[in-house]
């Protein structure tokens, strides 16, 4: 933590900041090890040029706050009390507290609100400046502590679709198979999914964001999984598509377009390949099949303490792979009547190459 | 919907707003019935003063929104293009569409880089104006239809307190009480949670917001259950407070004085008091019995789309109580070794006074 808050610092200093303020969950997370969801209540980071931090929270988190190692300043305010009015007052009263003429915020998640806030307890004409890309830039790159947590993540997402698949007969719905694997997953301690748990069948399935419900499976279905859990913090997401009992030609057609597709974007993840060119490798697979019509998102995204994190793997993205990112490559087929199959894992760099920490298998399986 | 647009845009002409910008996922299903999470992704309404509203989201939503009962023009984006260029693009095509001076936004909610954004498609010295206030106030009155639908979640939220006390037995963790509960929930259909569940034993109950693990239950402990689920995009929320096969003559005592103060707030719930009254009526009593440094919170909040919403219920808050309302209370006290109680009900406002959409009872029980 401390040497994340020195690159932070470092920065801020370098570009003569006066103020950065941290206010989303992920990044107070990244910095601080606090991981808390406070709703609407305000729970910030404010690191200042020549003095200490200070973390503000709900007077009720405080001891949260230092049992996760915080040892600086907290202000703890009650739900009576406004907390912009407490830093206010931190900062006229702290001498080593310069007037506040530049600030640093999140600006694709600080609110218009909270920036209102901000003017009022800084200079006139105070120069706002964003802070996301360096935060991006340090969250990109992932540790071995982080990489560890990851793999587990992605070892439970595999479990998640083994249950799922291991409960599948004729007549179930989406919603019990969704239900089965969110149970076995939490009874081993999982407290969050990292997003609503997939499960589609059939035609369901040709929705790339479908929703789960009442439909039963029956013979010949496409059943689409997609999910993941948090583990101390960090995403797992996965997708795995089988049929149930029988399949056409066309199933099988466009499963093995789409896992052609995905394979080719592995094979090509290593350091210094440009990113965009990973989705343009996978997308020519799949248009020159004819179904290029029917994928209509981008390759994947980065994954980490947010499910959709930078970088997004798209065909206009110019950056380069480097050892450490973490990602998903899910390319995907939907077609209305049919049913899609998508296939996703998540990527890590490595110092030569890539290795995926989802492992369950891609092979076409007919569940019997 | 179209009532609600229509005070939308009523507002709108009155206050001369040139284009309001809706994008929180929330106020986006209270006016189009289009319910969508699309992480980053820019999913939004445009409403204008003199034409008809256009609806912004990824390509593979289109469909969807359609679905969802949206008549007027929808702009369809792949994650290669910038949705912002194409809106810009919109309103220089459509004569209908005025120069852009004044724009109403979600100030809560809508994130700085949105503000450029909208900045880059307006008039120079384009005023921004909030529009949180409105959709308060629209919200905060819940017409029969949310009410029968809020009525419904709270029976399921009523069900999964019963389905966490059936499966306790000596040796349970927490995680699989929570897990179970989820289990039987999702089985009947429910996707989401309001939040993420709390089952706490003993001295974990002592927190707040503490964080359901592997602590195990013995006897004597309190268990604490906090949760709620989401229907058809409503949200309920309880809490309970049970012991587990014995108790202390101090664990009677809290229980009693928490369920003493809960009960002085419900029953002066009423169309016409102060809602800061509430609080007030709520705290004097746990204070006076000497645990007031004990309940660090306030007394709840309003309920629906969102799980915590407008009004907050804080002894400062001067708004009164309206037919139509749905709101928490949920008092408590937490010891640090002993545990802590909270019981809340989700509250209707009615004619003449209040009814509990939660149900499950609250006297003082001893699991066996």
């Amino acid at each position: 933590m401390e040497k994340r808050q020195h690159k932070l610092t470092t920065w801020q200093s370098e570009n003569n900041i006066d103020m950065c303020f941290i206010q989303s969950k992920e990044n107070i997370f990244y910095l601080s090890n606090v991981y808390s969801d406070p709703h609407e209540r305000l729970t910030g980071l404010f690191f200042f040029k020549n003095t200490e931090p200070i973390f503000i929270c709900p007077k009720m988190e405080v001891e949260q706050v230092k049992d996760a190692g915080w040892e600086n300043e907290i202000i703890g305010y009650g739900d009576e009390q406004n907390p912009w009015e407490l830093i206010q007052k931190h900062i006229a009263t702290n001498q080593k507290v310069d007037k506040i003429e530049k600030i640093a915020i999140e600006k694709e998640v600080t609110t218009y609100s909270r920036y209102e806030s901000l003017l009022q307890i800084s200079s006139a004409h105070c120069e706002i400046v964003e802070v996301d890309q360096l935060m991006n830039e340090l969250r990109v790159i992932k540790d071995e502590h982080e990489i560890y947590i990851m793999q587990h993540a992605a070892e439970l997402a595999d479990y998640g679709v083994e249950v799922g698949i291991s409960c599948l007969r004729e007549g179930i719905t989406e919603m019990e198979v969704l239900a089965k694997i969110e149970y076995e997953l939490k009874k081993k301690g999982i407290r969050e999914m990292s997003f609503s748990t997939m499960v589609l069948f059939g035609e369901n399935s040709g929705q790339p964001h479908g929703n789960p419900g009442l439909r039963k499976l029956k013979k010949g279905d496409f059943v689409l999984f997609d999910l993941g859990v948090i583990v101390d913090g960090y995403c797992s997401d996965i997708t795995r598509t089988v049929v149930y009992k029988s399949y056409t030609e066309k199933q099988k057609e466009i499963y093995d377009i789409v896992l052609k597709a995905q394979m080719a974007a592995l094979s090509n993840s290593q350091p210094g390949t440009r990113i965009g060119d990973l989705d343009i490798i996978a997308r020519q697979i799949i248009t020159e099949a004819g179904f290029g019509n029917y994928y209509p998102h981008r390759l994947g995204h980065g994954l980490g303490i947010n499910v959709h994190e930078f970088p997004s793997m798209n065909e206009n993205n110019n950056h380069t792979l480097k050892k450490g990112m973490v990602y998903t490559i899910e390319p995907g087929v939907y077609l209305p009547d049919i049913g899609g199959v998508r296939i996703e894992d998540d990527v890590l760099i490595t110092d030569e190459g890539y290795r995926t920490l989802t492992q369950f298998t891609k092979e076409f399986t007919v569940i019997s």
